[in-house]
């Protein structure tokens, strides 16, 4: 449903048949596994068997005499590592040694699957074989495998030449690349003031974005340098930024060319086999292919980072939260960078607190570096939150909705880690979860006495995002338009681009003819991710739109020899300001511009800097069979504030499709390691997402605060909803079992365990 | 040599190389035949044997019953024809049928090699064999090879629907499709007052355009509808128009990929094979690939048309040219459509004559439909014209230099057909011509006396165009810009685009990256033909560049944090009127572009509807052996205005290109058919074309009379420099034996009729 009835659009809020629907389901679209051309060369990837280990040294010789096998690397044909690894580094900066390590091993290894070796070859087993005969010598070291490991005093080292900011200081010798502080009032005095304060710790898992296809990049390195990089990106130009900065080359230099993507949830932003590919083929003079397998997407991909939060809230007499600390550390896997900093800034955003601490803490373990995963950061702290929460209002005997509207952030209220808050709909999707049919309900027990059933509700935030985006629009005359984009669609970028053209230039959806290129070929435009694609580029469609009307204005006044400030346009479209008989419609004039001065072909561009953040309130019911511990979610709803739905039934989806990822994490999915560090589940069938046999119908409710940044009022909607799931199914298991789990997932051992029925 | 000695330019006027050069000479760029996916299917045409019958039956029952046969069409699956020939077409305007028939016959075929049928197999002989077992039955009607037979009492009647236009009056059952004519002044009382009139007539065969490359084509229908054509075209756009015309579809449901093309000189803006391709495609549901045979290719694409000219000149007791006309009647192939128009126009551009008259008519025969080629129609006028002049100059005792100089046309001249002259450059061409070394040394003659040699000169005309053109530029951080445009590459179009736009921004033309893009990825741009890329194109990304350069001045300006109008732009970058400290550069500009506002994004489009003709003069020196009439070209210099030469070597390379084609056209090429209509020299053995072993290297004088419709002095020079070299073998074979040869080829059985040696 949504919220608002009737609309003003007559292009925004229809859900017309995606332009790009017939080649997906024929099987049309091509995706990075489907480029080839006559001499590519097929790779194989060495990876790391160890967590950790220095590499002593790596024979090759072996390998490159097989036969079939066109050329070998290592870490040492890695133009960073090659030029003595700290060239284009700023004093104390390694992350591009970082970047290039991470994706191609220079003297040690710090995950398993860690890439250390990689080959080209005729075809794909006698890569596979050359890569088995490649030997290195390896000194293994204890693996770093948790947070608690990683920050203990005998921690091993990951990274030397690491130096961690600690509150601003810098410290050698450690994991933990970051630790900052955000404060906001007084947090000791007002937690001394609160009625009832609760402090708890939280631990979360990381887990896997499961994409269904898996990485593919093919590049090829020409005579003079240029390089060609095929992939299924979330961002071309952000991967061609990352590979120029691993190759050492200006980023001109690299032409990205996106295939279609399936799948990303912000695990296709960072780059993985490219630059490999690309130092391949220079070595070759050959185009070459490199794929991962489903078990190397688990391991030597970004998995959502795991997480364990401390979380102290206190409230006052009236349920008033005073004040509220978080102490945040997040696995930022083998190299810096966890998603702590945007953890912290969603961590109390649903709340208007006078007094808040947040410590952020950012640790490198030897697991696969961490890479977003929708929302990334916010999860955890939702989780930690709302199950305080929950706690808070039992304590109190407040019921739940009541006391979150009580302490509801608005408009204008200052965010604990954050810009003031613009036009935010969290008590509207409140309100809206609050009267929902699902809320309204009673939630019947089963007559089987072993079958426990509870609900749960919970509150998450996203900020959002603006950014770049450039978007071409070109008027055909038979009144069809292209749209030329830069952004990958993964959830819908055609349509939800293409209709907000469409609504200024008065135009059915289907007359649009969009297409996403390559780096060559548009301005630059930042990755799809941060919710940031149909609010930017969509500004910038619409910009481009707006102007091809003020030329379409123009011609229509040189067709009938007026001036111009005579014809007006309007939703009927062109007319005379004067003569009711001079009126045309977009399409019509579109059959009538030759003569009136070339091709109507406008191009605009934004860089967006605000953006508003977004909430989502779930509502979930849980039915636990208290015998073997095994979950069902039976019933499931999603409020949230969509700003302006452009595509509902896209939105839907994305409502639908996140929560089930949100579910999967709160229920089943992590990353299972042996202690060598291996993953033990590395497979779509030890590693357990929810199919849609498990899940019920997810209910979605679209409420629509429109965003006054934005022409249509557009926010970003793909993200928040992975951040409510965990913390509103802790809640629900507590109301059928009266028991918090405060380890997620929340899988049948631990619900066993808070039973007492077996031991932990 | 370039005739002005200094550049006010920077890039303009140096010699870079191609953008495109490492991936052509690798073999990486990928032309029509290198497109390849999946379920490409494989076809092949049925072609008539026959130039002229009607169809009475067509059997494919066989062919598609055949193993690995997919689909088979004839006439009868073509839109048009199918849905009753005529709901698309105005009344009496039967062109749609036509360039339907054109690509796959209706009821009767009208040249040998006129597609009947295609198949679509598995594989290429099962197409093959497919085809040869479908039965047509045909009822052979009499061929008409000659303009003399078409129009002839008795003639054959190609088609029962074309109804010509003579001199305004509609007339049934005739081979002349129009006939027109131009008057200026009193042409009868100007012969009267001549002291000397000679006229005479003059024939030309159709020749190839000989391009390297046969035509490819290939083509996926979807299932909605949308169409993708993969082709080798001079106009992507153009193609698609075509493409919908004869499919009874919009425009925009069409996509056309234009492939890297090898050649073209207006052969390759008609299209042949994609119709057929894409109704191929629609039946059987997968990608269908089309390609002819070099012997497909001479027998079924458009050659240059064949003429016969009735030229008559007279002049005053001093020399001056006071009557003259012309009686042109040229060969449009199969259907209607020759270059007589433009024929017309070039007749008598190059000199100043008060008194004209100039009658045109386009005729029908049974040979393959004619096509544009190089300079289209001008080369027949000019040998006839450029003849007579030297005859005229014999007659009355005057240099040949000296008689063209004395009437030379000139700026604000009247044309005798077209417009004004604008700041042409034929004064300049010819003295630059005299002067030449080439023409300033003797001419020895051999010690053989069985070998003669002669020379002798021509001047020729094309009048070039502007049209539609659009470009997109794209401002990368490393100081790259990448260029987007629409206009096919032959002849160097990346770079001569670039360099404008590359002069514009201040940078080297290195640091341009340009793309030629599909049709739904800029907007309309007509063909690269009628030398009007450079000119058009290069316009628009003027164009685009100077707005790049005013958006850049405004991010200077917020970089500064001066007001807009305080900073300026000059050759040295951008700078502040007042701080002399504030320099920076456009390369330096670009990278630091981050926080002003989003990408530098322009598109830019023209539709140019004036554009200046160009001039010619050739010298040509050639050698006969009197006892086997074989010649031999032993010196040749080409002298042109080419306004302002971007990339003087491609320039260059275009002079020696299209004069080696008109020695071709002089000497030895030519379809010679048999009395059944058939092409007995259909392939490059048979069909004689100069090699660089037959030609001396020719010598090029660039002369820059700058052209003030474009802002750099662009003027096309791609084709006029195939107009004037038959006249000017013509006028160095009478130099060399005194006999006049007014049928071209003038091959060695020509040559030897003319000297007794044989009867013709």
């Amino acid at each position: 449903m949504v919220a608002t009835s009737e609309s003003k659009y007559r292009v925004i809020g229809t859900r017309p048949i995606r332009h790009d629907g017939v080649e997906k389901v024929t099987g049309r679209a091509l995706y990075g596994a489907d480029i080839r051309m006559g001499d590519l060369a097929l790779g194989a990837v060495l990876r790391s068997p160890h967590a950790h280990a220095n590499i002593k040294s790596i024979d090759v010789s072996a390998a490159e005499a097989m036969p079939g096998v066109l050329g070998v690397i290592t870490g040492k044909d890695m133009p960073i590592a090659r030029s003595g690894s700290v060239d284009l580094l700023e004093e104390g900066n390694v992350s591009l040694k970082f970047a290039s390590n991470r994706v191609m091993a220079g003297d040690k290894v710090v995950f398993k699957g860690h890439p250390v070796a990689a080959v080209a070859a005729m075809d794909l087993n006698s890569a596979l074989e050359a890569a088995r005969a490649i030997k290195v010598e390896y000194e293994v070291l204890p693996p770093v495998l948790s947070i608690r490991r990683a920050i203990g005093n005998d921690a091993p080292i990951l990274h030397d030449d690491l130096v961690g900011d600690h509150l601003g200081e810098s410290v050698n010798s450690t994991n933990i690349a970051s630790h900052f502080r955000h404060e906001l009032g007084d947090p000791e005095q007002g937690f001394a003031d609160a009625k009832v304060v609760i402090e708890r710790e939280f631990e979360l898992a990381s887990a896997h974005q499961g994409y269904i296809e898996p990485q593919t990049s093919t590049a090829f390195w020409a005579p003079d340098g240029k390089i060609t990089v095929w992939t299924s990106t979330q961002g071309s130009f952000n991967a061609r930024e990352q590979i120029a900065g691993v190759l050492n080359l200006p980023p001109s230099q690299i032409k990205v060319v996106p295939m279609e993507i399936g799948g990303g949830f912000g695990g296709k932003i960072p780059v993985y086999l490219e630059p490999s590919a690309a130092v391949l083929s220079r070595k070759i003079g050959r185009p070459v292919r490199l794929s991962m397998s489903r078990t190397d997407v688990f391991e030597a991909t970004g998995p959502g980072a795991g997480a364990v939060i401390g979380m102290k809230i206190g409230v006052d007499a009236n349920g008033k939260i005073v004040a509220a600390a978080g102490d945040l550390k997040y696995e930022a896997g083998a190299y810096p960078g966890s998603p702590v900093a945007a953890g912290a800034e969603c961590c109390f955003s649903a709340y208007n607190i006078p007094n808040v601490r947040v410590d952020g803490y950012d640790i490198v373990v030897t697991k696969p570096k961490t890479a977003a995963y929708r929302a990334p950061g916010s999860p955890h702290v939702a989780f930690a939150v709302e199950s305080v929460v929950d706690e808070i209002c039992k304590e109190i005997g407040m019921e739940p909705f009541e006391f979150r509207l009580l302490n509801a952030s608005k408009q204008g209220d200052r965010r604990a880690v954050g810009p003031i808050f613009g036009r935010i709909g969290t008590t509207e999707v409140l309100e809206a979860a609050r009267d929902s049919d699902h809320y309204q309900a009673p939630l019947e027990q089963s007559s089987n006495p072993a079958i426990k059933r509870g609900r749960g509700i919970g509150i998450g935030f996203w900020r959002n995002a603006g950014r770049k985006s450039t978007v071409t629009l070109n008027v055909n005359r038979d009144s069809t338009v292209t749209l030329t984009e830069g952004s990958t669609d993964i959830g819908g970028t055609r349509a939800s681009i293409s209709m907000q053209a469409a609504e200024v230039l008065g135009i059915p959806a289907e007359k649009m003819k969009p297409t996403i290129v390559d780096t060559d070929l548009i301005g630059y435009t930042d990755a799809t991710g941060g919710s940031r694609t149909t609010y930017a580029t969509g500004h910038a469609a619409y910009n481009a739109a707006t102007a091809v009307i003020e030329e379409m204005r123009l011609r229509a006044a040189q067709v009938w020899e007026l001036e111009p400030d005579s014809v007006i346009h309007d939703e009927n479209g062109f007319s005379s300001k004067f003569d009711p008989e001079l009126n045309i419609s977009f399409e019509d004039l579109a059959g009538r511009l030759e003569g009136t001065g070339g091709p109507v072909s406008i191009t605009a561009s934004v860089d967006i800097t605000r953006a508003e953040g977004t909430f989502g309130v779930h509502i979930a019911d849980i039915e636990i069979d208290t015998e073997t511990g095994k979950s069902d979610i039976i019933r499931y709803t999603v409020a949230q504030d969509v700003g302006r739905a452009i595509h509902p039934a896209y939105v839907e989806g994305q409502l639908q499709g996140g929560a089930a990822q949100g579910i999967g994490w709160a229920l089943n999915e992590e990353y299972f390691m042996d202690s060598d560090g291996g993953m033990v589940n590395s497979s779509f069938l030890d590693y357990r997402m929810p199919t849609s046999l498990d899940l019920p119908d997810i209910e979605t409710i679209l409420v629509e605060v429109e965003n006054p940044l934005h022409p249509f009022g557009v926010k970003g909607v793909g993200e928040v909803t992975i951040a409510p799931p965990i913390g509103a199914i802790s809640n629900a298991i507590h109301d059928a079992l009266g028991i918090r789990l405060r380890n997620a997932p929340m899988k049948p051992s631990r619900i066993l365990e808070g039973l007492g029925v077996i031991s932990a």
